[in-house]
């Protein structure tokens, strides 16, 4: 007996301004499939507390779809909620189970990075081991850009394109003073560089670029920020906020350890690389510097979305649903770069399992033999992912 | 005997994303004026060393111009040079007039706020009590909106649009979660609220902005917000800089100085008056709170920039280079509105002098009677320098 077909579809981990469009995608595609689509209010710990919302009802319109994928955040809410194994914890599968049986879903989505594909993997695992028809199927979100499997993650596009435009505003508001000055810009990513590497984009040649993929030499740093600074004014880092020292310590928590406070005074009152390096740099170099964290703005800066980066995330929330009712299971969606120039892009779908829990960092060979920048190659690779910025004038120096 | 027209134009203080658009306008006009255009670099301090640009000759076409109007922060480069006053010291009067001579002004135009209009007032006496025929006129900009005789200044409109948008895609940020939280967000304007108001243009129903023109009432900021998360999970604060307690201090000195480390273990590390409110929350009603702070972003942020600002700001360069050759002097070229909806306004000439040194705050009517919120009025007056901000949808709660 088949029964009626309902996708029911979550959302996890961070916000970016792109998951909403995966959202939106589900929801056109299990509209065209002729299936009820149900979603699950702050992921899988709200449905387990029976919070659903019936989202075909909800978005019954075009302009309904069209406002919710340019909405940043995740409309559904999220949680942070690691699914134990079946070994530890048999229980809240069997609660999840009789909750998919009673909201009668035949698919299951879950939006998000490699936690979300862990849980995917889980779940699937477990329904096949116990005779459940339901299809799970991943699909990729995060601003990190580190899920293996997939050329790039929707929300990776609209982040970098929010890093790189204001790395080039602040590069003109610290420019405007006649005096030599580093600003040094902290960017999220605390195991890979793929977002800070963005920061290059907003420069035709770049000055620094610190990644967590290459341990940090202090005194190369400033060696090459000096030979940068007889050459012009303002000098532009881009920081990752897991950049580490060579003994393998994130350089953030050498700052809050209190490490240099005979150096450098008050050191021990400030926290993040960023703020480090400033105080570092005015030390040793002694001029002007200033430290810009970009904090939350940069995962849901919508106003500054990137259009090839929201397709695509719509695509694989569509494609995902598509899979599903072709009887997948155990999949993520990915996205797979057919061409680079002109730029194009298919989805394909990948063995979950072979996303989940892993990291996929910048390759060394992306990143310049010194450590402090990045080759063509990795901005080739995310040009077409930002897209064009706005046109603005280069500065008189 | 007339001297050949030429325009002498300089930028001061702060950056904002409006300053060139005015840098535009008036290079547009001197070419419609048959004047050399000449620039100041790095203001009237780079322009006493020597540093000056030939803008007519650097921006010929309508391209160039549109770039320049586009392109945030100061291209001419700026500088904090407060000019003493004659009495004090002559000599660099005495070297300015001799550089105005050399360059051979008849015009000397200066884009900047309070400052700037008191560097114009002073030099526009001096020419005259020595027989100077030069024409002095002062350009409004400031993201703080604080200059009295003008509706606004160019400048605040594309800050207050980042502030609101920003705001509003932080909510949906914090809003993912199922918890309460508070979130502060610390907004530049020491001495006037204005920027800080615009936060409220980012909800149908602000929840809290907190202005230096009302003293901070902590007790009742900690009810307000309890009641807030009475109905809701997530509460938003737009927080000036300079917002100050009832005896007169500001509040992220009290938060630096180390007050309350006590009650509040770390505090002493933290700076800034949201912060301060951010530990003051946890500690008082202890649900999750947190504190951003927009920093430099605000002021020259050009991708969200108001179409209706850099309009302006091109318009008062403009109409302040016909004033100069219409052979007025000691004049501020200000903004009148004339009608609200539809929103219309013109250029009008203001005594320079009237503006020099003051600050205009923001109406006490035009903030609620608690000193936590902004009144009808004080909307009505922001929306249309804002604009519509992009459309997306409310939240699911």
């Amino acid at each position: 007996m088949s029964r009626e077909k309902c996708v029911l579809v979550g959302q996890s981990g961070g916000p970016t301004a792109a998951i909403n469009a995966s959202l939106a995608g589900v929801i056109a595609a299990g509209i065209l499939e002729g299936a009820r689509v149900e979603g699950m209010r702050y992921g899988i710990q709200g449905f387990l507390d029976g919070n659903s919302v019936r989202l075909d009802e909800a978005f019954v319109s075009r302009v309904d779809l069209e406002l919710l994928r340019n909405t940043p955040a995740s409309w559904l809410g999220s949680c942070r909620f690691k699914l134990p194994s079946p070994a530890d914890n048999d229980a809240v599968y069997q609660q999840l189970f009789n909750r998919f049986e009673e909201i009668g879903a035949s698919a299951v989505l879950y939006i998000g990075g490699n936690d979300s594909m862990d849980t995917i993997a889980k779940l699937a695992a477990y329904g096949r081991d116990n005779g459940s028809d339901i299809r799970f199927i991943g699909v990729p979100k995060t601003i990190d850009n580190d899920l293996v499997e997939t050329d790039h993650t929707p929300g990776y596009g609209s982040a970098a394109r929010f890093v790189a435009t204001t790395m080039n505003e602040l590069a003109y508001d610290a420019d405007v003073y006649n005096l030599k000055s580093v600003t040094f810009v902290e960017i999220m990513g605390r195991d890979a560089g793929w977002l800070t590497a963005s920061s290059a984009l907003a420069f035709v040649e770049p000055d620094v670029v610190l990644l967590p993929e290459v341990p940090l030499d202090e005194d190369a740093l400033m060696t090459r920020l000096e030979e940068l600074l007889s050459k012009k004014n303002t000098v532009m880092v881009g920081v990752s906020e897991g950049v580490r020292t060579p003994d393998g310590r994130l350089v953030c928590e050498k700052a809050s350890s209190g490490v240099g406070v005979d150096e450098f005074g008050h050191l021990a009152m400030l926290s993040g690389a960023s703020r480090y390096l400033a105080a570092l740099t005015k030390q040793r170099i002694g001029c002007k510097t200033r430290a810009v964290e970009l904090s939350t703005l940069q995962r849901c800066a919508s106003y500054v979305a990137s259009r090839v980066d929201l397709n695509e995330a719509y695509d694989v929330g569509h494609a995902a649903v598509e899979a599903a009712f072709a009887g997948e299971t155990a999949k993520m969606c990915a996205i797979e770069r057919v061409s680079n120039d002109p730029y194009e892009t298919r989805t394909k779908l990948v063995d979950v399992l072979s996303v989940a829990n892993k990291v996929r960092s910048v390759p060394r060979e992306w990143i310049s033999a010194d450590g402090m920048g990045v080759e063509k190659e990795l901005i080739e690779y995310m040009r077409p992912l930002v897209g064009t910025l706005p046109a603005q004038l280069a500065s008189l120096d």
